[in-house]
């Protein structure tokens, strides 16, 4: 009796370790094909610098969609197909312009953008006193008359000591978001908002804003000035208070137009029906060529797909790939896809993102059961040679969040998030500040993860 | 009585827990300080920038050596002084240049650096077919006639799948560090080395060299090759198998000559005699500025005192940081450190040392008995809110290395390593190649891990 429980035991933890010998060598190879055969750094540069950026409803939009749908196609999979969405347009026209006027009659120009969905100036342009603040509680506190026929200069730099930047970024990007309605409501003529930059520079950042419920006749242009700019007024409004300040700028927003996510997958050969959802925004900002915002997060996503199929692993579960249009400025293709999935009664077990920058990958994130977390948190032992071992706890970003509502396992690829906000969403964010290495772990890590989930379940 | 007990649990579980804010809250501060305060950065601007590369014997190593004894006085430390070392003193001189020639005639220049030791070629250069080899090993399966009257061309990249890439490195530095002197004994009349880089760019890669036990009037010339150029002559070899390759350089040995090593502490208040050493070299090599290697440890090291200083904190043992010189060809700097200091009997606790690169830190290495690394490893959760938590056994690097035979614990900072053989001993290795934040976690985990040894011991 004791020999039949000892030879039992015996095959059970041989075929346990068995099994964890084999994880380990799949994962190994998802590493050794992202880092030498992988196609991800030639997709991005492609992405990046032969499309461009990928603002809703412009070419680079079209062509990128275009793109995406032949690269997929490439890949062989089981299926690829393109969902339509109405998307919103706004263009950020020909000039932005602004200069810091003393009241001694000199002039000094600083840089500025609109941003995204903003109104534009009226073509001579808006010349006013500034007053500068730094939250809305600030704001509150004064009476209209001090507002009044003003432009307000949100200018709060973000906490360089928050170590995750993300949550620097957080604590301010309402100010970006709701402060031109803000600032409507108390008079102001327009709102000119501190580059949300960790560093010191010419470069001002653009973003999404939304004028929320203030009637059209009341909507006053936003705009983003750099962080030297912002420093520069700053300065200025200490040394002469009652100097102007004179912006231009001629964005435009237009009607909706017809655009697309598009979405790839191989069918799972044992629950074809549940979806392992690997989720990213095909869209950017217009300033840079989105290399980091989320060039990188779409080739890891199609390099997850390559992966499968070069190395020839076929999956348990359905892998599918959704490249959604319109994250930046209003979130259309994530709801559009979330709409339809719910129609056809799809199940998607498991939702990955990633969005936070081609950096070196530090974890993966969960949004779940406290049961099923510390399931994946078992798995991070095989992310340990890789350095991408640290698994937390917390929200997705807002794509994926919809999924929450469907009852999936969430989850993000978190990357080392010291330079990010040096390139989101400006000019700087460009092909060259990605790392080809740096990209491809992120590939492969994601590439594990989803293997994982495929192999052992939630 | 079991009132008693539990008033002393209580007791115990409070001041256990008072302890553990305390050392969280003080660590935080050194965090804010190097975030918002410190002066790393800028003291790598004026290292890098204004002083430049540091090559031992150097006037560069000379205003570096002046640069840092003046920085560590205005700190106001209990004591700062200069060690007298003798060090080599090598040159590249004016001119380094290679070509491949051709059978039909043509000529193809490629970009080439003289390895650090090495000798000049005749003034009117080498000109030889060629031995393509990837290993020792492959070099003694020759028969001599087979290398006699030719050049070596050790031809092996760095294995792209290590992912820690000082082991891809490790693999490979016997081929720069010995190459010449096996080739030698082959009958071989120059060696070129592919560059010790992981990316394919035009830039050659330098480092130490050694003719070890060859005689004078048989030592050759040592070249590095840039990874392009590698490819290039590898892939001309193949087209053409008779073509020659030219080489010429004219740098040159010198006699030995003065220098110093940098030293500044704080005296422990409690057992001044025992010490924490941080230790990191000064010198660096010639083509870049050295900014990650190691300019980024020289100032991270100084920033530890200046946290120290500027946060009042009184360290009951004393804080010692040595700057040695001459690290990258033959560590003459720490060897005479290590003479004097058990010379004068002094006992070194610890010895921590930066040197892999000014990047994102993701944790410490230590080299000690197991006990100690199981202290030492339940420190890491004061790191986790940090993300430097990953905490190893490993050895260490060169210089710090020798004080093994001391008994002294020996731990390195441990950074992200994707990028650092991009520039290591190139032309790339510059100021601008380093983040600021990055750099100032570096200096904040340093400060941390020496708070931790000084107040809870080893």
């Amino acid at each position: 009796m004791f020999r039949y429980l000892f030879i039992l035991l015996f095959f059970h933890i041989y075929s346990f370790s068995q099994a964890f010998d084999e994880t380990e060598s799949k994962i190994k190879s998802f590493y050794n094909f992202s880092l030498t055969k992988g196609k991800s750094y030639d997709w991005l540069e492609h992405l990046s610098n032969q499309i461009g950026s990928r603002l809703s409803g412009s070419i680079g939009a079209e062509r990128s969609i275009e793109w995406a749908k032949q690269e997929l196609e490439k890949l062989k999979l089981d299926k690829v197909w393109i969902e339509p969405v109405m998307v919103p347009k706004w263009v950020r026209g020909s000039f932005e312009y602004a200069s810091i006027e003393s009241s001694t009659g000199n002039s000094m120009k600083v840089s500025v953008c609109a941003l995204g969905g903003s109104i534009a100036t009226p073509s001579n342009g808006i010349r006013a006193h500034v007053v500068e603040l730094t939250s809305f509680e600030e704001l509150k506190k004064l009476e209209k008359k001090q507002v009044q026929g003003k432009i307000v200069f949100f200018n709060s730099p973000m906490d360089p000591v928050e170590i995750n930047t993300f949550l620097a970024y957080r604590k301010l990007v309402n100010l970006r978001r709701k402060g031109a309605e803000e600032a409507a409501k108390h008079g102001a003529i327009a709102v000119v908002i501190r580059s949300l930059n960790l560093v010191n520079d010419d470069f001002p950042h653009t973003g999404s804003m939304s004028y929320g419920k203030t009637k059209l006749n009341q909507r006053i242009p936003a705009l983003s000035i750099s962080t030297n700019g912002a420093n520069l007024l700053s300065s200025m409004i200490k040394l002469d208070p009652s100097l102007k300040f004179f912006v231009k700028q001629n964005c435009k927003n237009y009607p909706d137009v017809l655009s697309y996510n598009v979405i790839g997958e191989i069918k799972g050969y044992e629950y074809p029906k549940k979806i392992i959802l690997i989720a990213t925004h095909l869209d950017s900002w217009d300033l840079g060529d989105g290399s980091h915002d989320n060039g990188s997060g779409v080739v890891q996503s199609m390099e997850v797909l390559n992966n499968f199929k070069s190395l020839n692993v076929r999956p348990r579960h359905t892998i599918r790939v959704v490249l959604f249009m319109n994250n930046e400025n209003s979130l259309r293709g994530s709801m559009e896809y979330l709409k339809n999935t719910i129609k056809k009664d799809e199940d998607h077990l498991f939702v990955l993102e990633s969005d936070s920058g081609g950096f070196s990958p530090r974890g993966f994130s969960f949004d779940s059961s406290d049961q099923i977390f510390k399931k994946v948190e078992n798995w991070n032992q095989f992310f340990k040679p890789f350095l991408t071992n640290n698994f937390s706890v917390a929200s997705s970003g807002a794509d994926i969040k919809l999924f929450k509502s469907t009852g999936s396992v969430l989850s993000s690829l978190k990357t080392d998030s010291q330079k990010y906000f040096e390139y989101h969403h400006s000019a700087q964010d460009i092909f060259t500040k990605v790392n080809k290495r740096e990209l491809e772990l992120g590939s492969a890590a994601m590439s594990s993860l989803v293997y994982l989930v495929d192999t052992f379940g939630l």
